[in-house]
């Protein structure tokens, strides 16, 4: 048996990390073994990579077509190095943003076409797709007080104005739209709890357990 | 007057630096500034992406899609932060080896499809494309002793097999013979001064002067 990909999208600040603790833990309490991933990073190039592409002074000139180029550079070493080899194994992968997330903020925030985006999120990715993408949607606002509340210092990214964000989650929604399928749009607002039910409720129906 | 590119092309030990300073200095006499960019490099980021690409044992078990979305990833912020401002102010810039090599080395070296390498040439140098490009050809078993008598440690992909290395050669004369206005096939064993001498002339022919 080939293990699932299941995928967590959206801005900043609306819960994913809390979500895919509550949802490892669903998947390990009925014997599946679940990996997480975030971009860049679970190999030692994408680490170099995210150390890059986030937090180095000296990389702020980065150009948008620069930025899209080390992203795919990560997630290729990702998908050869990290997950083929678990889905071969029967093993889950869970990503903390995946390949959705380069149309939204390469794509739709720094303004790169989404055929070129594609282009090169397929290049990488090969047939690694997710059979289940949760978008966690809240409004720019509420993800800017939450970001505030962190103790943590701003990444490259993070730094970025709330039109930034805005065009982000619009394309988000756009996909999920477009992709009810694979897609579930998630109110953000939602307690963490509420939240987790729903998402076990989805992962259950399309997993069939 | 907007500035000119000029790339040198070939493999290993052709001598491609030894002309580069011939003919930056015949371009000087000329009172024309060039400067000359390597791949990766010549940037903040495209350096960091060098050391990562070339110098780091971690990062052995690189797959060939990563290889060449780093290359492309230090040619985009390359072209955009070194070389467009410098042609439009009138200098010229001479590239120890470009675009081309990453069809020859990432396509038919390492075994990517020629098409995607192209669409990601494109996406990275948009339309700064050299009117000249010198292609230094020598035969593998020349290349190699030329290599072991070097002092310097080789890199990565240096170490790569004659095969790997006769792939790079016979991509880069068949993209030579389809582009005959751009490309100048020139013997790496003529000597150094005859090999100047030849450059010079088409130099001079294509830019009249």
């Amino acid at each position: 048996m080939r293990g699932e990909i299941i995928s967590f999208e959206g801005i900043e600040g609306t819960g994913k990390s809390t979500q895919i603790q509550y949802l490892q833990q669903f998947l390990a309490d009925q014997n599946i073994e679940a990996q997480t991933v975030r971009e860049p990073g679970n190999t030692y190039i994408g680490e170099r990579i995210r150390a890059l592409l986030q937090n180095d002074a000296a990389a702020d000139n980065m150009c948008p077509e620069t930025e899209l180029l080390l992203y795919e550079a990560s997630r290729a070493q990702l998908i050869r190095e990290f997950v083929a080899p678990r889905i071969a194994q029967g093993q889950w992968v869970i990503f903390d943003r995946f390949f959705d997330s380069s149309v939204a903020y390469q794509g739709a925030a720094r303004g790169l076409s989404t055929e070129i985006v594609q282009i090169l999120n397929d290049f990488a990715v090969q047939n690694y797709h997710p059979r289940l993408t949760f978008l966690l949607d809240i409004d720019v606002n509420t993800a800017f007080q939450r970001l505030q509340q962190r103790q943590t210092a701003k990444d490259r990214i993070e730094q970025e104005s709330p039109d930034f964000f805005e065009k982000a989650r619009q394309k988000y929604l756009e996909m999920a739209t477009a992709k009810p399928k694979r897609f579930v749009i998630l109110d953000g607002k939602l307690s963490s709890e509420d939240l987790a039910a729903v998402i076990r409720e989805h992962v259950q129906k399309i997993f069939h357990f």
